[in-house]
């Protein structure tokens, strides 16, 4: 009820500051029998994780993931899946100054009014570090789906204002941007640098796409998949916008337009994203979102203190020029557990449905 | 569980089909003692009922309201609000066709396939009948914020190509467009005008904006504010994305743009829409969304039956040709049941935090 | 959350006071496809119904449920289910005095130091008049269990200092006290007739068995099905008790007498009451729940009023004189609904978990 | 959902198997600024650990709690509470005849038909050493509702056949069994060496009590607060019974007697065990629960094994004679979160709420 906590069936709770000595998670709800172990889950850590490129933050954790129950010989049991990453890399330094200021477009300000307190060492419960561990559930997810062939990758489609076109999925985890296109590679690798010299930060939006989902999963009307899915992307750090298939592109569309007729062979077109009335239709499920600019930068900015008296904000320290960059596992797992959660919730209560219409290929 | 279910701790369960005998919901976990009639839900159900303009559909539907619990002498009494509308316009007809085709764009697959079964009948519970329920509902939650000082109030942004920019409240109920701008009527007119020649429809855009919202609403990290909303506005019907504050467009701001500055007279933009780490800073909460065309044309278009032969499918009846004319009520009931839920999560956990710091004023 | 939703993935939300003007419900998350009319839950409902012998209230409620969605063409249709009862015996009465004062065991007092106020007409929410749409839904849930081969029934074990040994399932339907020995009627109609000489009331232990159960229902370590069970049924009106197969008597037993042996031709006790770990076995789920004598008698009582005045208060009117007579299909309905519950969230997690390991025969 | 986690707004996930490298917890919804630290939690850890008397099980674990999140400088800062035990004691040995075999009495029966598989060693997840981790969150409980002046605190009131009056609460911590007549404590050494050379286990019931608690905590009618304390307690490992206030005394009572007269002075009486219509009245919350015999026993029992087959099973290892003996610190912990939980839950609803009527002294 206080938020940390995710899905309904296959669920994910979290704790953990980003200055504490541990981030911590507990899945619960994964079917036994499933094949895991720590290496399924560190691939995706990886490929998150900081310090692996010269444009992401230098601080450097290893990210090492545990796992402390709820898997015996080498298989899931069905009962909780406990994890657990020791913060390794907690630069001591001296937080009396940023203790008492609100950076600009941190949580620093809100905290402050919902709790009264807050941890305030590097961000605390408000760092991005705290997706680490959706990232390492999310693995599980994914390799459940995957049993299933159900896929769910991800990539960057826009780095500030420079959009990029998806050519192949060959390539994508040879950047460190998760850019499709390995001709863009060098713009973008120029645009880095320039932004660094600015000391600024940029946006980014990043494109997630689940293949091989079946149709049928999605509960109307409240809980339907692209709201949870809305609701599991929106609740990524920095993330400011949402949409599924054509989305704001649906305003403009004509319906004889938008609607991706269907034929004996398949759908037409995807402009619904793979989702008709909130349930998934069998079609990729398309999900693209928004993520802001980094909040923090040195170029200096005015903000008050926790005594309403005007201060000079200047953010020092290791940080990401564009959360995006590493935002693509983390849209990933979020998408893996959605789509896991629905998958558990559509068995429970139709999962003796049978129906002969045969199912439409993907398009 | 199955869906039918929103919010935490103010909930609202609905039922109903479009064709059945009636629509209900039970609002659970309002706080007694707020002064409750059908009238205060009534104002909001017409703004939404079908059938009051030309640009609506000619569903005549009366839409009133009966409270059967829960107020007592004139206020609530804390126990279930228990709700029904019934349904009086269901024109009997010829559903034998329809219930062996899949309409393009509409639920009718995606229910065949997760159901195995669907009642047919005006899209049963896909029809955007059932949200009825949600602006009675949001009414109840509209009316408790207001007591607080806070509003939530929405117009239409776009109309298919036509972006309309906000000038004033003024007059914004005045139209069947729920238009801020008096002078674009006209357009919007002729634009619908000949959309209905063209026997075509198109998508809308809508902005819902709450204020006087204190800040320390939202529980980081999956439930935050902007996330939970993200869930109440892409589960309404037809729409296909939403953002907060600068949305989509912040991918490419700079951080030095996007941060929204604070002085001790308030903060200098709102590029956040009110929301920072998840949580409310108590300025105007802004969020759009995106609603496609209606599916419901009458322009023939493909697609298979539940045998999967190929056939024509042409949808007559009475369509709006803007499914996002009448969106504005439904996305400000969205919008308010999930502030109240969040108001009173925040009463349960921090009830008795109390900060010295001065609050800003609203940008 | 505000307590009036029963169920995880099968739900019962409930609305309505004993004088309002209706009562009615929402069940979510049945599945698709079960034959279900109105005649399927009246069948229940006149089991509980008032009014039905000289040794229940005399209050003469028709109970006549109606379905309003959920069902189409005789078959749910996985969408929820909408009930309603129209209160038709409201009789009008002098409540000025009652409206002031608590009458002990009664929830006036609570209920008013809970929420500030109250409908004082006939207990308002907290008559177990609510517990007709209990009723109603579990008769759904029975019939979905009955086609797995499942059943749940129940019948009255004591009635006040008369403990009543279970002779035979016949004829328990066949008596107004659910009584499973028919040579104790008269010994129960006896006490009956000089309770209700002695203007006095009197408590009463309900016995209830589910047989069929597939083992394997039940989550631990909180969500134990014998926890859930008590949960369903200490939430009944006046339930003071609960216990699970041995119950109470476990206590004075030794390991070597409780803990059941197994054969491969089955258990050879069940002292358990059907679950080990909180998990079913397979075998009978036996609970037994104690309700206390009724609230509302005519013999006066010392009380206060809502200034704090000590006042005498005698409830007249027309009252059950052992509320727990019309308790079995309330007791049954609970479990009920806790059993297909856990066989849905079963089917979510471990659907597709199979042993070879033979089931044992039923103790 | 899948019941590894308790409550609603004062939430308790727990992870961990008996044998596993560690057991751990997620505690979320602790309100900000509780002064915690781990000494606070050792305390009740240490009364229920084992191997701290002769009359437990001599498996010797430190039980040494980490609190890895939520709080900083001393104080919770409203972010989940992420707490830790390493096992430290887990003898290696041979499992290989465990493995294949069901243990009367025991949950391996039931899990292997739930899950299909399960971590045999010392009973996997269904070990009572999960109990660890509900006496650390409940101690977090019982510090945050001490400071509102409610206590809980509980005792043994009978052990197998050797019923115990309450005679004070002094003493209760001196000896190992919470008994609270210092005078039978020869009685009950007696008992525990005979039962010990019988090679036999035994049950006991434990009684807990809430002092202080405010009337007004409880939802109905589903959550009331004495279902979801039935719903606690009978969820705890062996736990076959659970009654309130009377409890199954209450069958035999009359209704003249049962009914708790009040007067200004207070209540005259506490049959309801503090508790009506299911929200609390101020009185002493009064709970009993009922523990089996523990099912570890060494005398040879019949069983089967997985392929059905028939064995004898003889349980060796370090057990409890009566698991009972220990069971009251974890009853006082469930209780303790149960009552925090509906304190949250009554001030996100009802925290406004506010009557001139005079609390009544408790009874």
């Amino acid at each position: 009820m206080s938020g940390n906590t995710f899905g309904k069936l296959f669920t994910l709770t979290t704790f953990g500051e980003s200055h504490g000595p541990a981030l911590g998670a507990i899945v619960d709800g994964c079917p036994p029998g499933l094949e895991l172990s720590e290496a399924d889950l560190q691939r995706d850590l990886d490929r998150r994780r900081p310090g692996s490129s010269r444009y992401t933050t230098q601080r450097r954790e290893a990210d090492e993931v545990r796992i402390l129950s709820g898997v015996f010989e080498g298989l899931t049991t069905g009962t909780p899946i406990g994890l657990m990453i020791d913060n390794t890399d907690q630069r001591s330094k001296d937080y009396s100054k940023i203790s008492e200021q609100f950076r600009p477009a941190h949580a620093d300000y809100t905290y402050h009014h919902k709790y009264g307190r807050r941890d305030y060492r590097g961000g605390g419960r408000s760092s991005a570090r705290e997706t680490a561990m959706r990232v390492a559930a999310g693995a599980i997810a994914k390799k459940y789906l995957a049993a299933l062939g159900i896929s769910v990758r991800g990539y960057m489609s826009q780095l500030g204002p420079i959009a990029i076109d998806f050519k192949s999925w060959d390539g994508v985890e040879d950047n460190p941007f998760f850019c499709p296109d390995p001709e863009r590679l060098p713009e973008l690798e120029a645009f880095m640098d320039q932004l660094r010299r600015d000391q600024d930060s940029v946006g980014a939006r990043i494109t997630v796409i689940a293949e091989g989902v079946p149709p049928g999963l999605g509960e109307p009307v409240f809980d339907r998949l692209d709201a949870d899915l809305a609701h599991a992307l929106m609740g990524i750090n920095a993330v400011k916008g949402v949409e599924i298939g054509a989305g704001f592109d649906s305003i403009a569309q004509r319906g004889s337009e938008h609607r991706d007729e269907m034929t004996p062979e398949g759908f037409l077109s995807n402009h619904a994203g793979g989702v008709l009335g909130g349930i998934s239709s069998g079609q990729p499920l398309v999900a693209r979102l928004a993520l802001k600019p980094t909040s923090s930068i040195t170029i200096p900015g005015r903000s008050i203190d926790i005594h309403g008296a005007p201060v000079e904000v200047v953010t020092k320290g290791r940080h990401d020029p564009c959360v995006g960059i590493r935002a693509t596992p983390i849209a990933e797992a979020m998408m893996a557990l959605t789509l896991l959660d629905h998958l558990l919730r559509q068995r429970a209560q139709n999962g003796d449905v049978h129906v002969t219409t045969p199912r439409l290929g993907q398009c």
